[in-house]
C-alpha cells in the first residue's frame, strides 16, 4: 500500500504543477496585453520577430538542458506566442480574396446568364487530350472503379517513373512516388508532413495562396518574404538566408512563380536549395507550371538536398484541372508519411482517372502545343498593356499568368476588381490574394487570345 | 522613451514567465515518469481517465476564474498529458492491420498471378449501375473537366435534396449540404471541423478504423466504448452517457456497423442522440450502409440534435467506391467550416464525377438489387458459419459484413488472417483492425455467394 499512497502524492503534485502552469500562462498573457497597450499607444510596431526568436533560443536551450522534448518545446511556445498576440490585439491578417473565392463569384454571375470574360481562375481553357478521355471512358467501360492502394496503380508510377527519367534524367524508385487528388493535395501532405505546430516555413510572395493556408491549417508560422516588381521579382538568396528562425523547418519555392511568371536561375535556385539544406530544412518545390516555362527552369531533380518534396500535376500542362490529379516525389519515409495522410482522408484517386494520368504522360505533341499557344498570349497580352500608361509589369518567363502593378500608389485591387465585373464583365483575381500585393493584380491567360485582348482593353478602359 | 522602457521590462517578464513554465514542464514530466516506475513496479494499471477528468475540470475551471480562453487551457493540458504518458512509458497503441492494409497485401499477391479468395477488403463486387458510367463518361465528352465550387455542383446538390426528401422526408436546404471526395473525406472534416487538440469523441467499438485515425490526427483522444458479442454488440446509453468526459466535443454513431452489422433501434438512437445533445456534442452520423438494412435503422434526420453532421457514400449502395464521391449533411455554419478544408486540400470533385453521382440517385433498381444479393449472402454464410463449432457470431441486421469470433479464447485473428492467407488463400481482416478484438475478425460479403461460402468453408477447415 506505500506505493499507493506515493502514487496519491506524486499525482497531487502533477495537478498542483498544472495549476502552477496555467497560472503562470494567464500572468504571461496578461503582460501581453500590457505589452499591446503600450504599442498601441506609443504607435510602435506590434509583431517583433526578434524577441519572438530569442524566445525560440532560449526555450530549445532549455528544453536541452532539461531533457524535455524539443518539439514539446517549440509547441508550447507556439502557442504562447499566438496567445500572447491575441491578447495584445494583433489580427492574425485580413481573408484576402483568393482565386478560388474570385471563379465563385464569376459562376455565380454565369449562372444568372450573364457572360464575362474569365482572367481569374488558373485554369487553362484547352481541351484535355483526346487520348486521356478515351483513357478514361475506356476504364469506366472496363469497370476500373474499385479501390486501389492509396500509393497509385502500378502503371502509373512506372509511367511516372519514364516520364521523369526522359524528362529530367532522374528515374525516381517507385517509393519515391506517391499519386495526389491534384497538386493541392501533395503541397497539403507535404506540408502537413515537413511541419509540426509552433514551426515555421518560408514563403517567397507574391505567391500561390494555397501555400499559407497549408502552413496555417498546420498549425505553423508562414514566414513571408516579400520580393517586387521593381527588384524583378527575386529573393536574394542572403535575404532567405537571413529569415531563416530557429524554429524553421521548411521552404517552398515555386518556379514558374504563379501570379508573376518568374522564373530564376538555376544558378540562384541551387544557392537557395544549398542554403535550405545547410539549415536542414525541407525543400518543397512545387514544378506544376514546369512546362510552361520560356527560358531556362531550375528543378529540384538537378541536384537534390537531403529533403525535399517536389510537388506536381496533370492540370495545367495537360489541362485536366478537373480531374484532381497530380503526384508528389520525395525520400520514401516521407512519401510513407505523406500516404498515411492521403489514406486517412481519402483512400486513392480514381483509377479510371488514373489510367487517364497515365495516358497523358504520352501527349507531348498536346502539352508543346499547349506551352506555345500560352507563349503567343504572353505575348499579345503584353503588347495591350504596353499600351496602358497606368500599369506596369514585368514580362512574364512561364507560368500562365501576368501580374500587374497599378502605378497609381494608393490603387486598390479589390474595388477595382469588383468595378471591373460590374462595369465591364472582366474578372481579375486581387494582388492580396497572393501577399501583401493591393496595388497588383493577376490576370490568368486561360482564354483564347481575342478575348484576352479584349480583357485589357476592358482594363485599360476602367483605369482610365 | 518611457514607454520603450517599461516595454523591455514587460518583454524581460515574458521571457521569465517563458522559462518557468518550461521549466515546470519539465518538472512535470519528471513526476510523470516517477508515476510510471511505481506503476510499473506495482503492476497497477497505466492509464486512469478519472485522474484526467479531475484535471480537465481543474484547468476548465481555474481558466474560468482567470479570464483564460477555455480551449487554450484543454490544449496545454491535452499537450502536458499526452507528454505524461510518453515518460510515464505508455505506448499509444499497436498499430492493428486495417483492412486497407490487408487490401494492400492482398493486391500484392494477386499481382504474382495467385488467386485469392478476397474477404478482406469493404468493397461489394457489383458493377456500379450503367446509367452512371454512360454519365459520367459522356461528361468527359462534353469536356465536364474543369474545376468546380468546392460545394458541389448546383445539379448534385438538388439531386440529393430530391433524394433525402423522397427518401426521409427530409429536404436539406443546400448550405446544409456539401460534396465530397467519398464518405472517408466527409468524417476527416467532420472531425475537424467539431474537435479541437486536447478534445475528445466517443466512438462505440468494433468500428471503422477511420474514426479513430481521424479523432487522432486532429490531435484528440477517442475515447472507445467497447461492446461484445455477448451484449448484442450494444452499448446502453447509460454508459454512453457516463463515458462523456469534460473534454469530450463529439460521438460517432454508424447503423448498420461495420463490421458487426448490427442496427440498434430507433428508440435506442434517439436516447443516445438526446445525450448527447444535453452534452452540447456533435452527433456524427455515418449512415453509408443505410441501404444495406435488413430491419428499420435510424437515421439522424428523424430529429436532428443541435450539433450534427451527416456523412454517406455513393460507394456501397451503389457500388461506386473507385469513383471517390459522398456527401455531408450539417447546419450551414458547418459546412462552411468543412468547404474549407476541402478547398484547402482537395478543391472540388471532379465534375464528371459529379455528374455521375446525380443520375446515381435515379438508380433505385440497382440498389435495391444490391441490397437483395447482400441479403441472400448474408443468409448463405450465416448457414456455413453455424456448422463452423468453433466460431460464435450474431446474425447482421445489415451492412455488408459478418463479424465472427472464435469460441477459443486464446484465438489470434492477426495470426489466423496470415495463415489463412499461405495455406487457404483466403483474406479476412483481423479483429484488431476495429478495436480490443483479437478474437474476431471481418468477413467482407463483396463476392459472390459461391465465393462466400467457399471462402467460409476454408475457414473452417484450417480452424479445425
Amino acid at each position: 500500500m506505500k506505493s499507493q499512497e506515493e502514487l496519491e502524492d506524486l499525482r497531487e503534485q502533477v495537478a498542483e504543477t498544472t495549476s502552477q502552469i496555467v497560472k503562470l500562462v494567464a500572468k504571461r498573457d496578461g503582460l501581453a496585453r500590457r505589452i499591446g497597450e503600450i504599442k498601441t499607444k506609443g504607435a510602435l510596431p506590434m509583431e517583433s520577430d526578434s524577441v519572438e526568436d530569442a524566445l525560440y533560443r532560449r526555450v530549445l536551450q532549455e528544453c536541452h538542458d532539461l531533457g524535455l522534448d524539443e518539439r514539446l518545446g517549440t509547441k508550447l511556445l507556439g502557442m504562447l506566442i499566438s496567445e500572447s498576440k491575441k491578447a495584445q490585439g494583433i489580427k492574425s491578417g485580413l481573408v484576402p480574396i483568393t482565386p478560388m473565392m474570385m471563379m465563385a463569384k464569376a459562376k455565380e454571375i454565369e449562372s444568372q446568364g450573364k457572360a464575362l470574360i474569365r482572367l481569374d481562375v488558373g485554369e487553362p481553357d484547352f481541351h484535355p487530350p483526346k487520348a486521356v478521355i478515351d483513357a478514361v471512358s475506356k476504364a469506366l467501360y472496363s469497370f476500373k472503379t474499385y479501390y486501389t492502394v492509396g500509393r497509385g496503380i502500378p502503371e502509373l508510377l512506372s509511367a511516372l517513373q519514364g516520364y521523369l527519367q526522359r524528362k529530367y534524367s532522374y528515374r525516381p524508385a517507385e517509393n519515391q512516388l506517391m499519386v495526389t487528388p491534384g497538386g493541392r493535395f501533395a503541397v497539403y501532405a507535404a506540408l502537413a508532413t515537413a511541419l509540426s505546430e509552433g514551426d515555421s516555413a518560408i514563403v517567397i510572395e507574391p505567391n500561390w495562396p494555397a501555400y499559407r493556408e497549408g502552413i496555417d491549417y498546420v498549425g505553423a508560422k508562414a514566414i513571408t518574404l516579400r520580393t517586387s516588381l521593381e527588384d524583378g521579382w527575386e529573393a536574394s538568396p542572403e535575404e532567405i538566408k537571413e529569415s531563416i528562425r530557429p524554429n524553421t523547418k521548411a521552404i517552398i519555392l515555386s518556379y514558374p512563380c504563379n501570379p508573376t511568371g518568374k522564373i530564376i536561375s538555376k544558378a540562384s535556385f541551387k544557392e537557395i536549395v544549398g542554403i535550405a539544406d545547410d539549415a536542414g530544412l525541407t525543400v518543397i518545390s512545387d514544378e506544376i507550371y514546369n512546362d510552361y516555362a520560356y527560358k531556362p527552369c531550375p528543378t529540384i531533380l538537378d541536384d537534390l538536398p537531403k529533403k525535399y518534396v517536389l510537388t506536381s500535376s496533370f492540370s495545367k500542362a495537360w489541362s485536366m484541372t478537373g480531374f484532381r490529379v497530380g503526384y508528389a516525389l520525395a525520400p520514401p519515409e516521407t512519401v510513407s508519411k505523406m500516404l498515411k495522410v492521403l489514406g486517412l482522408m481519402i483512400t486513392c484517386v480514381p483509377e479510371f482517372i488514373q489510367l487517364g494520368a497515365v495516358k497523358a504522360l504520352d501527349c507531348d505533341k498536346e502539352v508543346a502545343r499547349n506551352s506555345k499557344a500560352i507563349k503567343a498570349r504572353i505575348e499579345a497580352v503584353s503588347k495591350e498593356l504596353d499600351k496602358i500608361d497606368g500599369l506596369e509589369y514585368d514580362k512574364p518567363d512561364g507560368s500562365i499568368y501576368v501580374f500587374p502593378q497599378a502605378v497609381d500608389k494608393r490603387f486598390d485591387s479589390s474595388a477595382f476588381a469588383m468595378e471591373l465585373i460590374e462595369k465591364k464583365g472582366v474578372t481579375i483575381s486581387p494582388g492580396t490574394g497572393f501577399g501583401d500585393y493591393p496595388r497588383c493584380f493577376r490576370m490568368s491567360l486561360g482564354q483564347p487570345e481575342a478575348k484576352l485582348v479584349a480583357g485589357v482593353r476592358k482594363i485599360g478602359e476602367l483605369l482610365r
